[in-house]
């Protein structure tokens, strides 16, 4: 386990520099536009999504340097999808990652412009040449986190949530919500990952029930966390769901059952990596750590 | 002229056909997302971006099956930056083509998504198999667009716009921000366009002087029938950046050297052409149209 935490610390701090290499400079013009997409993105967050690109370019033996960009690409699109998630018409959160939110230390149209513009540097980061040995099979990989990014995946998902408040949905109807709203970008994550190198059919098929398993227990987590965490430890504002009379897993199952469930969901994530061996080690750890986290 | 409008309404015909087809239907969930990114595109606009990609596809041979959707994807990219744009915290614009606004017409978070999701389509339709005999060359046509979309492009743009609200530009900060916020695409989709074909440095070279002439007199053109076209005619609130204080062409220079402007580069676009023959006559009535059209 202190294995593990040096090599998410690794990952963080490599993640850490290469965005604060990608993202334009302050002193660039529009500079307050800079700042900003700076302020959004860099010195916070667990990087969960680089995390999961990572290791499982492990699992096809993609070397870190290719990986590193898919990973920026995933959590660019996460990082842009919270500041517009934040935004008033939206959830209205003053609070993420211990700080104010984009909207509230700047402004407004500065948040949109954030995030319209961490959606596009995404997909720039994707392009760079040799992600991939094969070109049209990067093409691919960009076909994915469109894909992952829109109306069928993300941003769909948050259209469902934001309909979805007030409604009562059935563990069925807020499981496709999530599906969408992140478990979409997950899936992205581990399988851009693993795309920087080789991947059969039944690999590429094993890590996507993983993703699937550990986006939604990640997900029942964060609902539990949510009723329960104060908003120090949370750094974001704790019990706000319930507030907006949200559903969630537990508002449905109560803190128990979801507790039980995100342990199933755990077990169904290491069923899934069974013939993965070694390299596979670790999406196993990430797998214990999404589950156990306190924040 | 008789052909080229039928030229002009064979390309809109084709473009509305085509992202009727690449939007997601308005009966697949979440449908109320699918329904206002449908509104926000389908329906209106004059295409010019479109148009551009279509006449720089017949200089490099490109065949217009292809540029297609180069056109397609310039043109999610504008309508999203239309939806955001109008939202409160930006231009705050109630019509748009003639219709209420999408976050009139829905609501804010929905707009919200919608452009969001829109960029996300726009680079998905960009992925699309074959639009260049190499993939390597596609992956640069995607990178030409994020650059062209983000903050050092379109996105940028529009925070120097925002920045420049009740400030005095001079003549060569105005054409600074104008280069980013229409320029940068009106370049993309000129270079898109003619990359679905290949081309020499110098005709590549020779598109982006003409895109950057023809991005600039569309935007002085806009001026001047701001200030002086009625808000029936142009299809939005007419006189609105006088009102919000807003630095134009037409507040630095007056409308009758304004129009000049135009007509200056109108020259220069078809001074850029001189080489490329018979196969940019499109392109040259292009700059005629954009700067002699009266909405």
């Amino acid at each position: 386990m202190t294995d593990f935490l040096a090599w998410i610390q690794a990952c963080q701090a490599r993640m850490e520099s290469l965005l604060g290499e990608l993202l334009p400079a302050p002193q660039i013009a529009p500079r307050r536009l800079h700042q900003a997409m700076r302020y959004a993105v860099l010195g916070g967050g667990k990087r969960v999504r680089p995390l999961l690109a990572f290791a499982a370019a492990e699992v096809t033996g993609a070397p870190a340097e290719r990986a590193q960009y898919a990973a920026a690409a995933v959590e660019l699109i996460h990082a842009y999808s919270l500041v517009h998630d934040d935004m008033p018409p939206m959830d209205n959160d003053a609070l993420r990652r211990g700080k104010p939110t984009v909207h509230v230390e700047f402004d407004q149209a500065t948040a949109l412009l954030v995030g319209d513009a961490l959606q596009s540097l995404a997909f720039e980061v994707l392009t760079r040449p040799g992600l991939n040995d094969d070109p049209a099979a990067q093409l691919g990989m960009l076909n994915l986190l469109a894909q992952a990014s829109g109306s069928r995946g993300m941003a769909g998902g948050q259209a469902i949530d934001l309909a979805s408040v007030g409604q009562s949905l059935d563990l069925t109807e807020l499981e496709f919500m999530h599906i969408h709203k992140t478990g979409a970008l997950i899936r992205a994550s581990v399988q851009l990952g693993a795309q920087c190198g080789t991947l059969s059919d039944a690999t590429r098929s094993a890590l996507d029930h993983y993703a699937k398993c550990i986006g939604l227990a990640f997900q029942v987590v964060d609902d539990v966390l949510d009723a329960e965490a104060s908003t120090a430890t949370l750094g974001k504002t704790a019990g706000k769901d319930a507030a907006d009379n949200k559903p969630t897993y537990v508002s449905l199952l109560g803190v128990a059952r979801a507790r039980d469930l995100a342990q199933e969901l755990r077990a169904d994530a290491h069923a899934a990596l069974i013939n993965l061996g070694e390299p596979a080690l670790r999406l196993r750890q990430i797998a214990d750590f999404v589950v156990e986290r306190k924040f």
